[in-house]
């Protein structure tokens, strides 16, 4: 699959919590022949886990695995400080992100680390979150701690 | 209670840890009245989930709030940078660790961002943490991603 598809598979997990009513961030993990291995979306509004974020549901999902060295982790929405910081953990080397005009997450701490970072400024998941900013500001800013 | 104080709560729950015979590591949320409003321990091999951290699990018992800028996180080892960047994104202020002497998380990323750090060297900590990495070397590499 090519970024641009993954990135796509992202969005399609984010517009899913979108339509529960909750944050429109979606994640996927892609191993080394570019299969999807884990599905994850923002469960914080619908299971009142704070560290629901998208990407940590994702790995979660992933379950115990020694391979992480070898993963990508896509998201919709460039990823939170928690978010670069599990990625940190488990030495994932490569990110690729939907979009982060409607938030700019730990970038430079990927870039600090070395792991491989593509932001596509996706026209679909900038208009998804956009949307939901615009009508749930609060929850929104619940999210990043604001 | 006083810092020693929280760091023994955070110890008898990586005590239980241990003795279920998961990660040795515990934690606990104080509020601004000193009062414990949320505790956690590593439950990856128990659930087998990788972002179970002690930390992030005890922040995930907290729940949903808008108050963690009063907070204080309790952690009867140095947190990792998955564990650090939870404590980041939701701006929690002060951190109380048990021990360094294992395993030295993200304390740099803290002390970059203003989040004020006890390291108390306790005892109790040291020892059962050096003994489950001495019993269990594989778990903890696993545990901090290698």
């Amino acid at each position: 699959m090519t970024d641009q598809e993954l990135v796509r598979e992202a969005y399609l997990e984010a517009k899913k919590g979108y339509d529960a009513g909750g944050l429109p961030i979606g994640s996927v993990l892609v191993d080394a022949k570019g299969k999807i291995i884990a599905r994850g979306r923002n469960q914080r509004v619908q299971t009142g886990d704070p560290t629901a974020h998208a990407e940590v549901v994702c790995l979660r999902n992933a379950g115990r695995r020694r391979d992480w060295p070898e993963l990508t982790l896509v998201s919709s929405l460039s990823p939170c400080i928690m978010c670069a910081g599990t990625t940190l953990l488990y030495r994932i080397p490569r990110v690729i992100v939907g979009e982060n005009k409607n938030f700019l997450g730990a970038e430079d701490l990927f870039a600090a680390r070395g792991v491989k970072l593509a932001v596509l400024q996706d026209r679909d998941c900038i208009a998804l979150m956009e949307r939901f900013v615009r009508e749930k500001p609060d929850l929104w800013n619940e999210d990043i701690g604001l």
